[in-house]
C-alpha cells in the first residue's frame, strides 16, 4: 500500500548524529550507568502545587471538551503575560492554545505555507524544524549560521536564499546553540521580513532562560506584529514538558483560521491541563526564576571550568539549557567525539551534526543533571578533549 | 499578509445548520433555560477513580516527556483490547497514541493522502470530516447515503465516485445517523477497497455504544488489516472527552511513519493521561457498560415515545449517543424546524443539514440529558412536529 510522499519524505537531515543518542538510551535500558546530557528536560518534575491545581480542576468536573481555542482564562493569562513582557497589545483573540509548542510550530507553518512554498530555517536547528516545515507540505530550506558569528543569523545570507520563501523560522534563546539574538540581529531579520513580505515564525519557548543580555521578541519590532507568529509553551519555563501545553500568538485573523485548523487536527487541549497552566503562569515571575535557577547556576559553573582550559571552546552561552562546545581542536567530528566519549567515559552528549551541518565539530551538552555530576562530567569532557588534541598535535 | 490556501479553504460545507447551535449557546450564556440536545458529550464526568489514577501518576513523577509513540503500557493495553475484540493479531507496534481521535483522523489522512489526491467520505458526516481531509492537503469528496437506506453506504455508489481516490473514511457506529454498518455493507466496502486499492480509515470511537446488532471492525475482514487504519479514543467509551487521548491502529510500517509525523506535529501525549487511560481500559468491560448504559436506556425510552406517534420518523437507532429523526412530514427543513423549536420551546437540536445534504429534513437529537428531561423534550418535539404537520396538511 502506498503512503503519502509527505509522510515518507518527512525526515532526511540530521539523522547521522542520532545514533549516539539511541546507543546511550540502549545502554541505560541495559543497566549501564550513563551520564545523560542529551535531553532538554529539567532534572526536577512539575511542581506539586501545579499538579494540585490540575487535580482540583479535574475533580471539579473540568473533564469535558474544553473550548477549541483554549479556555478564556488561559488565553487571557497568556495574552496578559505577553503584553506585560513585550508591550505589544495582546488579547485572547491573539492566542490559540495548542497541545504543546511543537503543535504550535506545525500549525503556524500550515497557516502560512502552501505545498511548494519555501519555509526557511536556520542551521544549526532544533531537530524537528525541517520535518515540521515538510509536514506542512512546504519545502524546508536551511540557511547556515557560523560558529565564528556565535551562530547569530545574518540577514544578508537569509536574503540571498529567500527566493520562493513565505516564512522564516527563528528560535531565540536558541536550541541547540545557546545564542540569544541581539537587537542588531533581529532588526536585520525584521527588515528582511518586511522587504520580502515574509511571515516570521518565532519560537520563544526558552524566553525565561536568559543568562546574558535580554530576550527580545521580534513581534515588538516596527511593522512586525502583523507578520509574526510567536510560539510559546509551558514546557521549559515551568518544567511542564509532559503536559503538552503551548500556544501561538499572532494577528487576530490568523488565530481565527488557526482555531479552525485546530478543530480539524487536535480539537483542543485538556481543560484541567489549561487550568494547571493558568495557575502556574499566575504564580508569577518567582516560580519561573526558581525553575530557571539551576541552569543559570550550572552555566556559571561551566564558564569557570571552561575558562580554566583552552582546548574546548564555548559558544557564548547566553540562554537556554544547553552549552554548545567547539571540539574541533581534537581533530574529531562532533559525532566521532560523542561516540568516543560514550565508549570511554559513559557520558552521552549530542553531536553538533545532529542539528545540521553548521554545528559540525561541536557537541551540545544539556545542563540537566545535578551540579556536582554536571561539573565532573564537564571536567572529564575537557580532559578527554585535551588528551585527544595532544595526540592530534603529536600526529601532525 | 497572505495565508495558505489550505487553511483559508478548510471549511466550506455544512455551515448553514450551525447557526442554531451558536444561537442556543448564546441563549444559554445569556441565562435562558435551554434544553441542550446538540452535543455529543456525556451528562456524567470522568469517573473519580480514573482521575485518581491520573493524579497518582503525575505525583509519582510522570510529568516529563512521554515517549512520542505512547507509553508501552497504553500501547500494549490498546493492542490487547483490540485483539480481544476483533481477533486480529495486534501488538504495540500497530498502535500510535494520539492527543484524541480527531488528531488520529488527521494523521491517518496525512499518512495516505498527498496534495490533490481524493479522500472519500460519506454524507451525512461528522462535522470535521471534510475539513480534516482538506487539512491533510487532499480533495474531500462526499458520497451520499440515503434515509431510505437507513444511511447504510452502498459500495456501488462509492465505486462510481472513486476515481482519483486513495482513501475512504467511514464511521460505525455512526455519528450523526446512529447507524451500525452490517456485515453486508462492510463486505461491500472491503471488496471495493481491495479492488480500488483504497486505504480504509475506520472511525470506531463509538464501538462500545451498540444498541442493536453488533459492531464489526472492517479491519477483521479478508485482506483488510493491511489497508485499514482504525481510529479509536477514550472520549466516548470512558467519558474522557476532555482528556484528548486516542489512537490509530494499523500496519506496523504505517505506524512507524505516523510516529515520525507525531514527532513533528504533536510530540506525544501527557504520560499521566496515558496512565489514566491505561487504568480505565484495564478496569474492563463493566466500566464501559456503565458509561454506555444511560444512552442504552434513553434510546429504549425514545423508541417507545416515537412508536406512539406517526409524524416523526426514527432512523433505526442502532448505536452511538444520537437519534436521527425524520421531520419531513412537517414540510420544514431540518434547519427551519430546529430554529422554530428553539424559538418556541427552548429546545436545541442539530439540523440534519449541519451534517451534509443527505440528512436534510432531519434533526439529530443527542441523548445527553437526564431521562426525565430527555423524555419530556422528545415528547414536546413530537407534539410540535404533529402540529406543524397538521397545519401543513390543512394548507395544501
Amino acid at each position: 500500500m502506498k503512503l503519502s510522499q509527505r509522510i515518507t519524505h518527512l525526515t532526511k537531515d540530521g539523522g547521522d548524529g542520532w545514533d549516539v543518542f539511541y546507543r546511550a538510551r540502549r545502554m541505560i535500558l541495559d543497566g549501564y550507568a550513563v551520564t545523560e546530557l542529551t535531553i532538554g528536560e529539567h532534572d526536577i518534575r512539575t511542581d506539586p502545587t501545579i499538579l494540585e491545581a490540575m487535580d482540583l480542576s479535574a475533580r471539579q468536573g473540568h473533564t469535558g471538551y474544553a473550548m477549541v481555542p483554549g479556555t478564556d482564562l488561559l488565553r487571557d493569562t497568556v495574552a496578559a503575560r505577553l503584553q506585560a513582557r513585550t508591550g505589544v497589545p495582546t488579547t485572547r483573540n491573539n492566542v490559540l492554545i495548542t497541545p504543546g509548542g511543537q503543535a504550535g510550530l506545525f500549525a503556524a507553518h500550515v497557516a502560512v505555507c502552501d505545498p511548494g512554498d519555501v519555509g526557511l530555517y536556520l542551521d544549526p536547528f532544533y531537530a524537528t524544524y525541517p520535518g515540521t516545515i515538510r509536514g506542512a507540505g512546504a519545502v524546508a530550506r536551511a540557511i547556515q549560521t557560523t560558529a565564528e558569528d556565535a551562530f547569530q543569523p545574518r540577514a544578508n545570507l537569509i536574503d540571498a536564499a529567500a527566493d520562493g520563501a513565505v516564512s522564516l523560522l527563528i528560535n531565540t534563546p536558541n536550541n541547540p546553540t545557546g545564542a540569544v539574538y541581539g537587537r542588531e540581529t533581529l532588526d536585520g531579520i525584521a527588515k528582511l521580513c518586511r522587504n520580502r513580505d515574509l511571515w516570521l515564525i518565532s519560537d520563544e519557548v526558552y524566553d525565561t532562560q536568559v543568562w546574558d543580555g535580554q530576550h527580545i521578541s521580534p513581534r515588538t519590532l516596527p511593522g512586525m506584529s502583523e507578520r509574526t507568529l510567536v510560539v510559546g509553551s509551558m514546557s521549559k519555563s515551568h518544567a511542564m514538558t509532559g503536559s503538552r501545553c503551548g500556544w501561538v500568538v499572532g494577528p487576530e485573523e490568523v488565530i481565527a483560521h488557526l482555531i479552525n485548523l485546530a478543530t480539524h487536527t487536535t480539537y483542543g487541549v485538556p481543560g484541567f491541563i489549561q487550568d494547571a497552566a493558568s495557575f502556574a503562569l499566575n504564580a508569577g515571575h518567582a516560580l519561573e526564576e526558581q525553575i530557571a535557577l539551576p541552569f543559570r547556576k550550572r552555566r556559571a559553573l561551566a564558564v569557570e571550568i571552561l575558562n580554566a582550559q583552552n582546548t574546548v571552546g564555548l559558544v557564548p552561552a547566553q540562554g537556554a539549557m544547553y552549552l554548545m562546545l567547539d571540539i574541533r581542536a581534537t581533530g574529531l567530528s562532533g559525532e566521532e567525539f560523542a561516540n568516543a566519549l560514550l565508549d570511554t567515559h559513559s557520558i552521552a552528549v549530542m553531536p553538533g551534526e545532529s542539528f545540521g551541518s553548521a554545528a559540525a565539530g561541536h557537541i551540545r551538552v544539556a545542563m540537566t543533571i545535578d551540579d556536582e555530576r554536571f561539573c565532573a562530567a564537564l571536567s572529564t569532557i575537557c580532559t578527554f578533549a585535551a588528551d585527544l588534541a595532544k595526540k592530534q598535535v603529536a600526529a601532525t
